[in-house]
């Protein structure tokens, strides 16, 4: 089997390549050969050993349970390579996708079908290792979805930014005609704006600094842009809503520069859906949340009757998910270089 | 009709009592003989012209739509005394309790139930007269819900503080076995124990800085209680619920001191509802929000549907609210100054 | 004022025109001069005098409450043409759609905003005066919804047939991906069919027994049609859906002949929206319903809310309904005839 | 192992004995000696063969699925043998409740955490290999629950009918002071009332046609009872309800005898939980169903979620299994024959 792996935080990524390809040793494992894996920008927070939190800190990942050596790799799409022959719902040769966020199994999120909420989670490409690879072992079939009639290229990504876009969007679901305020029109935003075309009739604004992607969103479908750099971004709201504000909001920035004007943005009665890591903070007013009815709710992955419905989407071809560039498992270092540098639009791939 | 009416905030009430008792004039209205008009902390909001609000700032309730001359009280519980003949479920004699949150009736919240939250309130005792008199005319029959059986002293404060106590419960929802911190053994705090004991299985955890309300709250059926001036709450918390921290925290103080230790006490997934109006900030980490998938709410007195539930739940023995003062009318001024020096444990109430 | 009044059931309707044009009494009344009013095959069983019950009953219409004279007409869209000046979300000049399924207002169906479900109705066109009429008295502003950028007669029958279909789309909410069988593809049928595919991601099977109607409701996007009359319908089913049967049915006829199919068609958790009122039996299997984890349920009409936000999908284009033949009213009888006799495809008007 | 086996219908069980007690395979497994397993009346029907449909039929259990010899029992309670050092939240020496409603995985059903409900059903007892043993290999540490604090007799019987009376009483989910309709007083029906107790406020009504199987719901808590032997039982309903008829009604019978009364005691928009299958059918007035807005579902046992929360209130004291009388495995075809005629009251255990 062929990976590459995270030795050290900072230091390059090194590929292995040795004769231990798993065998599958019970009846729920199922050996995947990988046709593609996506590179996500939390691959750089493991790269770079942490994210940086409130007041210059450092959160380490390996004091959130992280052990390096690693493969990286959380957005995998293969072929079924080794099944145990009385799995009834798949076979050998089967191309699907693979949910990733595994949980422990007993904490109450896990009981509810909610495993990328887990207290001890195991994420595939995280917290064992992932699809920066040829091969994966996956610990059940029960975390494949068939993806017959989509292309691996495009669907490995649904694992990661189309699901949390499409938690997110489930979590605002705005009724018809409401406002539907997106901010950030990235790889999460973009993905947010089809499924908000496609499973709600709400009236999209998308909100970003670089009129280039405030133009592809506008292909993608939304009715209003605006640009928080060269525009009044209230005003610009207030007056598309007729002075009312937006009745849900979507963050997929989430810094201390968003965060304020969002509650500046919101009806009465608003609901905020914080998504993006990019960190800083909020300095929340505590009598506006119960006088204004607001509700506050963070977005994290997804689980995977969700990722089921995503894939039916992107089946149905509501969605569809851009693949920019592709790389050999052998250029991991240059490809984690590129995303870090800028040099990525929309989403790259390993295809091992 | 005899009332007591704010001229102007922060002068004396003035009694006011003349020969304009209202007649009904339409088949919705019904003129309401009060015989109880609960004498709430908000009141005196009305009185003191405004809220204090986040650095020293100071924000009026002219500014928000209040016209004085008004007469305050929105808890209000009486006596038909005249309604159109052809309204069939309500006759002249009924005892009713009034639901105060009346909404403008055309905004989205109005129109699916939850006046409490309109764009336009006209809640009475607060934007139209209410119920500091010895009569109040309802705009319509369907704000009324009948008492029969409890008596209008105590069924009276469960249009605002049992309601607001109520819709918190419900937003907290906690499952059977689950742990439910309420912060605050106030009168709303108190309401709050008893309805969770009433419509949940959860382990209940009453923090406060007061060691007799603490107690109150253990003869009301609170688990565990915490003192949070002597002891470690966050550590308390902790070793009730096994490190794991609780599942739901309702905040019925919300000011800066209580709302940074929430977000410490609270499990991945937590829910938090915040109901206090004492004011102040919360420096909020934002990444914290979706990587620990928090929901925080606000919740603001409640919809029609739940009063009629809470008057049930009252008929039912489950809940009391404690009378603790009875005033006259004409001690209106003496009843607020006594409001004001913490003199009313519990609820105080206007016998006109 | 003018209107085509039912003396007696199935005599003929009589056109009154007279100085009796209603003012308004109180500010919440609203005159409406009618623009438009829907014919819908219930004003038939007015005219007729009841219902063809099970076993060759007659269930009388005067035994539920019906009082004749009446001027039917509950498909009302029309201009505000007096109004209280102090309403301040209309205004006079306004071009509205009347919610016509009032409520008593204090059952529990009308306290949850249900009113098309009160204990005691009031619906205008039915148990007091409606739209076969050149004005309309509204009992309030509250009940009117604003259909500026629509025209009014393709938005009448948004009030009845369009909402019942939307009621049982919103019953159904099949998932992505999911079979939803529709039965009957008469005007509800095919507003449902648009309905389904503006607010579902589901793949949508028509079964009729007349291909012409099967053709439209292909127009309209279903993804697969079975002519029932023809052909196998359980068979189609089965093997459009992999042999599972479909998640969920709506079923706009529901006699005799179309329910047991239903059962015979409907996957194992599947859900079954009872609509039709062509009467008639089904016997079914008592153990089959916890068995198969069953949910049988009825709609009938819908709820203000809902009204919203259907005509808020009629002005983003997405849902039209067919007007395909308008009357004077002087021709009520003529076009009562028409209905009964089958003459009428689509919806008729009266433009009075 | 010692187990009790079916190895054909209606023969009786025997028991074998031999070194073959499993071994665990993989880091999921567990193997559970079994303290106590209880003897459902569903164990009779796989003794039998099958289940006596409509029209004098009969449902072999053989043609869903059943294979012979299986050793049947899906009520489990015991104590952890032999289970993957890291496994993390169990340790061998637990004391554990067993889930027996294992599904395949993969169908929609699963997905979502309703395994109960799955296409392909693996059931403990059923579909494999049960607790008439002293031992039994659970697949998974997934579907265990600790009872530390509650007795494993006692326990044992919440796996099955604990968990049904459960799920029945969440989907019939009354608002305070509305009115719950109980039918069937027997193990299922009592536990049901200590359930509505706990998780609700209703006015709880228990219809049977046993005395003291009334008296023993009226110890329980239930508000009124109905002989429907010896009183008119539609008629007593409308009494208790103010002629209003009942908000929903749980029919642990559900045969041609109770059917047909609960469509006639439900009020407008009730809801009608059909759980027992005593077998029968309904004919059912297909307009009613709209015109009356009613909801029918089946309930079918429960999910495993549910299963937990339902061991909080046995751990709360909520609830009381009632355990009549143990067996030892070999008097395993005089505990079936007991049970088969009637001499059982309330639950009998095994204790291998």
């Amino acid at each position: 089997m062929k990976s590459a792996k995270i030795i050290k935080p900072t230091e390059p990524l090194t590929i292995e390549n040795n004769d231990d390809t798993p065998s599958i040793k019970n009846n729920n494992q199922v050996l995947i050969r990988i046709d593609s894996a996506g590179i996500c920008h939390s691959d750089l927070h493991l790269w770079e050993g942490g994210y940086h939190g409130a007041g210059g800190s450092f959160m380490k990942v390996e004091d959130r349970g992280v052990k390096f050596p690693l493969t990286p790799g959380h957005e995998i799409a293969g072929t079924i390579e080794k099944i145990d022959e009385n799995v009834s719902q798949f076979t050998k040769g089967d191309k699907v996708l693979v949910y990733p966020w595994l949980g422990e199994g007993t904490c109450p999120a896990c009981r509810v079908g909610e495993e990328n909420l887990c207290d001890f989670p195991k994420t595939l490409g995280i917290y064992q290792d992932g699809g920066y690879s040829d091969h994966v072992l996956v610990p059940s079939f029960k975390y494949l979805i068939k993806i017959d009639g989509i292309d691996s290229d495009s669907s490995a990504s649904l694992a990661c930014s189309g699901l949390t876009a499409y938690t997110a969007v489930k979590k605002a679901s705005p009724s018809p005609g409401e406002n539907l305020v997106i901010i950030g029109a990235g790889g999460l935003g973009l993905m947010a704006v089809q499924i908000s075309k496609s499973i709600t009739n709400a009236n999209v604004i998308m909100v970003d600094v670089d009129d280039r992607k405030l133009s592809e969103s506008k292909r993608l479908g939304v009715d209003h842009t605006i640009n928080s750099l060269t525009t009044d971004v209230i005003k610009g709201i207030k007056d598309i809503t007729n002075g009312n504000g937006a009745e849900v909001v979507i963050d997929f920035v989430n810094n201390s520069k968003t965060a304020p004007r969002v509650l500046d943005m919101l009806r009465k009665r608003g609901k905020y859906v914080m998504v993006g890591l990019f960190g800083g903070e909020l300095n929340l007013s505590l009598p506006t949340v119960p006088l204004r009815a607001f509700n506050i709710s963070g977005a994290y992955t997804g689980k995977f009757s969700d990722l089921v419905e995503l894939v039916e989407l992107s089946k149905l071809g509501r969605i569809q998910s851009l693949v920019s560039k592709k790389y050999q498992l052998d250029d991991v270092n240059e490809a984690l270089s590129d995303l870090k540098n800028g040099k990525i639009i929309g989403r790259a791939v390993f295809n091992p």
